[in-house]
């Protein structure tokens, strides 16, 4: 069931590290058996799954592992050294696989919203950073944000990083990337949508803020905020207020606060 | 008014890169001219500000350069390559100090805390993450809570990654490392306060909760939440209601959202 990995193959599985190939191969690399078995349930296509042959598993991490063997359209078995090889973290947890695209575009969004009365939709404006993208993704699919969109700037959704920072989150809610993010936002306008950006000064206050029943949250860069052309079509720029001395929150965090108050 | 930095002088700067030595002589580096600016306005000791000779300074930048001169023990010139060395960040905003203890202990938290009607402490639980814990004590800063218990397992908070997350809040509110956090919680227990847990399972829900006047907000482990001793002790075990499909939150995130519902 489950052959060895040739140097050939291990080779073009590496090659994945580069952002260049994931692009080019429309194909990216998880590593876990918490991801992989997100990844399943999510239904996102399993290409290969590499597995360090050294580990005894029990448990979850064996069934997982069992699942996938059934799943996936190639599995092999590594050596520890090949699985070091593959991944880009310190210590891998021992399996990699290598899965299809997951993320969509703004048609497929607004496909998934359909006609819902309700939604929440949390944009990102350049947010640079892996770990703060994938923490919001994660922060979106606990509070149930129906998708995200993120506009150019952001980190790459294929990135390591990014993946583990989700959680598996990337894999349970609809994801595009667009080009242009002003001009997603005023689709989404044309849909009913209003644009809450999260903003610094002459903002509202997010004490007593009532949440549009179709809303689209805007993130803005780490050190920047949220774009002129972006800040120029927004329905409401919102403030978290400040209580105590700090001169600004973590991207991350004040989504956090936000999607909080919207839903708690 | 500025020396050269000697290969000793070098060295012994260099040493403090070590969490040993950190902690045998009691003193520590921050880097930028931000953070530098935030340790004078809080009233840390510098002990030596070390400048990269060869950038030219306008502005902001060169305000606080100006005022480290007249405050620090001693200010040397160095060469790009000192200040690489001396650096632990990839590119170095070309200025470190060496700064003095920023933390307190538990007696200094309730000195500060005083007699105070109302007052919030966050204590955190083996937050492990120099990242995490930096990002949560900026946050407390943000919102303005009193102060932040570290128990043991947590990061360092003289870490170079803790210290640039908090983007300078550590000048800002008491921060205590306590050898046992039970005892401390009890003690504040004593004080009035009302501990309040981060918790999964068998919780009250953060929706419509009404937080006491004096609380400890306990925030956990990233992995394994808030350890038992200190969940025996709770008065109350909070929970951020899930809406989606999301496993957990981030315990920085989750901390912010319970910092952002108590204020806001």
């Amino acid at each position: 069931m489950a052959n060895p990995l040739s140097k050939a193959k291990l080779s073009a599985y590496r090659k994945l590290q580069s952002k260049k190939i994931r692009e080019s191969e429309d194909r990216f690399l998880i590593e876990g058996w918490h991801l992989l078995e997100e990844a399943m349930v999510g239904g996102v296509p399993l290409q290969a799954v590499i597995y360090d042959e050294t580990r005894e598993l029990e448990g979850n991490d064996l069934r997982v592992k069992n699942m996938a063997i059934g799943r996936s359209a190639a599995v092999f078995a590594a050596s520890e050294s090949q699985i070091r090889a593959l991944s880009d973290t310190q210590t891998s947890p021992g399996v990699i696989a290598a899965v299809g695209r997951v993320r969509s575009d703004l048609d497929g969004v607004l496909s998934a919203l359909g006609g819902k009365e309700r939604s929440f939709v949390v944009a990102l404006d350049g947010v640079s950073d892996p770990g703060n993208c994938g923490s919001i993704i994660r922060a979106c699919d606990w509070f149930g944000a129906d998708a995200v969109l993120l506009g150019m700037g952001c980190s790459e959704v294929e990135n390591g990083k990014f993946v583990r920072a989700t959680m598996g989150a990337l894999f349970h809610l609809p994801l595009a990337k667009v080009e242009s993010l002003p001009n997603s936002l005023k689709d989404l306008q044309d849909n009913g949508y209003r644009i809450v950006t999260s903003s610094l000064g002459e903002s509202e206050s997010l004490s007593g803020f009532d949440w549009p029943s179709k809303t689209v949250l805007v993130i803005g860069n780490e050190a920047r905020g949220v774009s002129q052309r972006v800040l120029n079509l927004a329905d409401t720029r919102l403030q978290i207020p400040k209580f105590g001395r700090g001169e600004s929150l973590n991207a991350a965090m004040a989504a956090s606060v936000m999607l909080g108050h919207w839903r708690v």
